[in-house]
């Protein structure tokens, strides 16, 4: 790790297609400093999901008392489950100095925000329209009905992608990543995360001129 | 050049003894998308220094009227010379394409966060206030009285950082480099510097969900 002191949250989001996925998995593959949150969920377990790795499985009565006790750092309501994000898991990594990733969507992405601004905002975009049309179609396993509600999405995402702190276009999967990466690290160097070395500086150099 | 649109334009400041000078040669030296930027002054060219390279030379009267035409980015007076940033080969380069970097002091970067606040401010510092003190020792150049003086205002200075977007430990001139480096870059990822591709997406999008 490159870096003391307390890890930084990182969101990402991106519209379907926009390789979000694959980023997420390299980052972690490539470097020791990175942890993926893990959700919470009221929906039941799927074949091969396992309990605080594919998410957190929680029966409704169990995940209204975290939202009670306000133990999650955002969540919605998606046909008739709850899906979110717990705080605990989150900013105990943090504070063992790695920095978490999450992978959620636009409304979590700005629940978080309001509440902890030092969380950084990434969006990946495929370059251009018709790739993204083109990954959408390519995958073949989705109907065009599927595929046309999809670009509507992403066409109402489009609005929002100016409340992201960063834009990241993936035309190449080891180029993005690597700039994925280098916006987190550079986010370490932000004065808001060195407030306590730029203290202890200002305390030495107030002695020597003492 | 990894980017293609405008420059972005970083201020580089830092004790004495940061190794701010260095750095910035060797960020011009290991790429090209660099320019550095050249100051004009009233005072008087020494022995070697050459016109559009050192200095833009300029008289009092030269200097007072690129003031009254606000034609810098910033000014000031110093022991009865005036020093200031020409905002013509600034822009001029960052509609190139090239990022700019200028080397100056807090005062001047302030004043020009305030008019241009997409600039990028950076503060080089050694890793501690010994090592920036053995570093003006080192230089064995200076008075005790210098040095002194020099201290009482890195002191000073300290309680600017926070003004600064970043904060750059120099401990080793490799890695620094790097890390200026990277911040500029991820500043063209920045939503606000990529307004124009995120209004072209959005227009594509619209078209396709019609």
């Amino acid at each position: 790790m490159s870096h003391t002191g307390r890890g930084i949250l990182t969101i990402v989001s991106g519209f379907a297609g926009s390789g979000k996925g694959t980023v997420m998995k390299k980052l972690v593959a490539e470097h020791d400093n990175y942890a993926l949150s893990v959700s919470a969920t009221s929906r039941a377990p799927r074949p091969g999901e396992e309990e605080g790795v594919s998410y957190f499985f929680r029966t409704r009565e169990q995940f209204e008392e975290m939202i009670r006790q306000d133990a999650l750092l955002e969540y919605a309501e998606y046909v008739g489950n709850y899906y979110g994000t717990p705080k605990d898991f989150v900013f105990s990594r943090m504070d063992e100095g790695r920095d978490v990733i999450l992978e959620i969507e636009l409304q979590g992405a700005m629940q978080i925000k309001k509440k902890y601004p030092d969380t950084v905002l990434i969006f990946l975009t495929p370059p251009s329209v018709d790739e993204l049309y083109g990954r959408l179609k390519g995958r073949g396993t989705e109907t065009d009905e599927v595929i046309a509600k999809r670009m509507k999405r992403a066409s109402e995402e489009a609005l929002s992608i100016k409340d992201y702190d960063y834009l990241v276009i993936n035309d190449n999967i080891d180029d993005c990543t690597r700039k994925v990466h280098e916006i987190i690290q550079t986010a370490h160097h932000e004065v808001r995360h060195e407030a306590e070395f730029i203290e202890s500086i200002r305390e030495g150099l107030e002695k020597y001129s003492g």
